[in-house]
């Protein structure tokens, strides 16, 4: 394995498979064609423009007409269809992060209209006489998506109606058992955006990095069953099993790529994909 | 303007306009049409299939021979047609970064035949009790290129011979007087790509950054004559003028933006623009 490895991962897709989602003529999204011909089924919802785009229908005029006409037609297609059911938290559906909401969908369905996803990931270090070391958290056994994987020490989604800021409080509070004072000092450090397929659709995703870093005697602690645990990891041996394993989850390994290369732990002069992994941490949107 | 303004500026090219070059059968370069039509007066050194791309004769098997060849013609082309001369300061020509190079050409006509450059950018940052500053360089009056506007405390492009690594202690023993010792404890913290038109081709960049900290008591000093002088500014003012004004060299916008991301000067939650500037600054490969 190599670090890019990781990148090309998280980047396997292809578009030709998908058609714009448009939403108030902004294209908010991405739908499959096979998606797309279920979609057509619900004409009071979804305008199939073949082999150019789906519209929502211009008639849903507001944000809430819009999430109450596709949650229904998603409970329709789940039921059928067997797509993803809905999990009962809101993602926003945006333009761009910080305009407003065209409309809000489930976490859930994301992925099957190919809605950029955001989330926050915050690096947690600790700065030790015998160099610099991590805090990876290790995910619980039970979560769907990557269990036991190694993780960030914090990690989340981002629900429609919080900040990033506030989101990252909520999460380190929970994954992490940090207190407000200390999360707060969280330095946000850049985003890296990707985008691959999945079973029914595709991820755009962006995560807003941050680091966090702690004094030697706080040691988190997890209070919502996400993660089994956490260990004090030397950034040598993060380094080693980014680049040589699949220990992570697919998309941390990203997170922590960033972190080496501007916390100066890769040299340009010595890895001979520096150029190829900085560009490539920004390429999927 | 806004910090987005000096990413669409370091990007404004239309690649339409432009052949790729190609060496051993690699593309190392891009040359414009125009261009294009000169060279093919020299039969010798270059095949130009038209519409398609410009190919470095393959009879050329060597880089020195290459190197010569390129040279001589790019000798005639100023002299028969007022193309940039050459400065007598070698660019290595790569595949990608620390591959070994299939020929050099001068860095006058680097960007006649699109070749990537590559440089390295110090900021020079201070951490003082009122807070963090950087030393802002400005150019000196005779230079060709952005006379008398602002520049990080240390840049320089990247002689073929040298390491990054190597290149940084010697610009930064040249232009701001910093001892060895000190200018090898910089950080590599990430590398910057972009891509602009000039007056006669193309320029791919790519300049890596690194943060050095310097103790309070160590004042730079210009000894080369490439800066007028020094300033130790707030971070808050230099965040101000890369994102209000023109004042800093066009490119030098760009390291800085990476510097406020990473440091944490720029909130994704307050900056509109944070996930288009984060993927901007990597987009010219």
């Amino acid at each position: 394995m190599a670090f890019l490895d990781h990148i090309a991962a998280c980047n396997h897709h292809d578009l030709t498979k998908f058609l714009p989602f448009v939403v108030a003529e902004s294209q908010v999204g991405w739908i499959r064609h096979d998606v797309a011909r279920r979609l057509a089924a619900f004409p009071e919802a979804f305008r199939v423009i073949r082999r150019q785009r789906v519209e929502l229908h211009p008639a849903l005029t507001t944000p809430d007409l819009r999430s109450t006409m596709v949650d229904a037609v998603a409970v329709e297609l789940s039921r059928d269809w067997g797509t993803p059911r809905l999990r009962g938290e809101r993602y926003r559906v945006v333009r761009r992060f910080g305009d407003a909401p065209v409309m809000s969908v489930d976490r859930g369905v994301v992925s099957l209209f190919g809605i950029r996803a955001f989330g926050v990931h915050v690096n947690g270090l600790v700065r030790r006489p015998d160099g610099l070391h991590l805090w990876i958290g290790r995910r619980a056994a039970d979560k769907s998506v990557a269990p036991n994987k190694l993780d960030n020490m914090v990690a989340g989604g981002q629900p429609a109606h919080l900040s990033l800021q506030a989101n990252l409080l909520k999460e380190a509070a929970e994954e992490a058992d940090i207190a407000p004072e200390l999360a707060a000092t969280a330095r946000p450090v850049g985003v890296i955006t990707y985008c691959m397929e999945d079973e029914w659709g595709l991820k755009p995703d962006a995560m807003y990095c941050y680091d966090l870093e702690l004094p030697a005697h706080v040691i988190p602690r997890n209070t919502d069953g996400e993660l089994s645990g956490f260990t004090l990891m030397p950034v040598a041996e993060v380094a080693a099993r980014v680049r040589d394993t699949d220990h992570f989850k697919f998309n941390v390994n990203l997170v922590i790529m960033d972190f080496l290369i501007r916390h100066g732990l890769l040299s340009p002069d010595s890895e001979p994909d520096y150029l190829e992994i900085a560009t490539g941490l920004r390429q999927g949107r």
